[in-house]
């Protein structure tokens, strides 16, 4: 049966620049509904956060991705934008603001290595992730 | 009612270098049809201009988006590609060619603040973006 | 009629870094099955590899985005993961994991430069790539 499932999730993010692996709440949200074969669309409404897939497994590599983009558009580098955050604005449109992810078999398909995080570039704070799931 | 709607929008860029907002006409596409549940699929065909999501309020905030991505990959930066704009297809692979935005209730599923920008990195020129709806 | 498709497709890369061309093989994938309208959705499910478009024509542009991608993130800046390929992480997260191509009159709405790559930043390797058509 076709369907299109629409749900919002609440991420807090800790500080002002983290991935945070949201894999679990996704998985769970695939899970509840009965889509077998489909997309999962994920998508942020803000523009200073993204979402990004990357290791799961050593927390060194996200660190690394985080002190990396940090070092390629530090905070201070003489912006107009007065409220000080392009450089999030600008980490948000090098990472992207959506995600699709392949339903298969009634499970996302990602690799072993592979986790869905919320790229936060300005918090902390209370942000919204949108999800769709079209399918059947 | 299941549906899909392919549509292309003319893009006219005024410089060499922009993020060009269209989220309006893309609403438009989107009101214009009946889908009230599914995705806007956005894609561009050139290899020198991109798609992005950002900033609609502060001008400031796109022309730091910009002035950055050219202190991060200069124009002239000891390239082969003999046109002069390796620069431009560099900005087209970070930035990206497609977008997935979520229809929830009729409309597109943007935060207040986001925008749909068209990202020029080798105008001006005559653009094209290939607008697909598909959904019920 | 409506239908979903999903196929693994295998790549192997010749080397550490490369943008491979593989729209000739989406191009099959698409061609075989009978999905007029709908979507090509492509996901590799590795965390050192991603996919983007670009030039498909002069292959110093492929080439000149690897060496400035190189120069931007060198592999060895100080990271903190051990297995010494941060640089490939970052690289992912900066290209992406995904990419939805239109189908339309039963062909990828590519324009005439653009192919499909995929790109390798730990290779080389033996890789797959996720394909789901989506469509009519």
């Amino acid at each position: 049966m076709k369907m299109i499932i629409f749900q919002e999730l609440n991420v807090k993010t800790p500080k002002r620049e983290i991935l945070l692996n949201i894999t679990g709440k996704i998985n769970e949200i695939v899970r509840e509904s009965t889509v077998k074969e489909g997309v999962c669309r994920l998508f942020v409404p803000h523009t200073t956060a993204g979402l990004t897939i990357n290791e799961n497994a050593d927390p060194a590599v996200i660190k690394d991705v985080i002190m990396y983009l940090n070092k390629l558009i530090p905070q201070n580098s003489g912006f107009s934008h007065m409220e000080g955050n392009s450089d999030a604005h600008i980490k948000t449109t090098l990472t992207g603001s959506n995600l699709e992810v392949i339903i298969h078999n009634g499970m996302l398909a990602l690799g072993t290595w592979q986790g869905i995080m919320f790229a936060e570039y300005d918090g902390p704070r209370h942000r919204k992730v949108y999800v769709q799931l079209q399918g059947e």
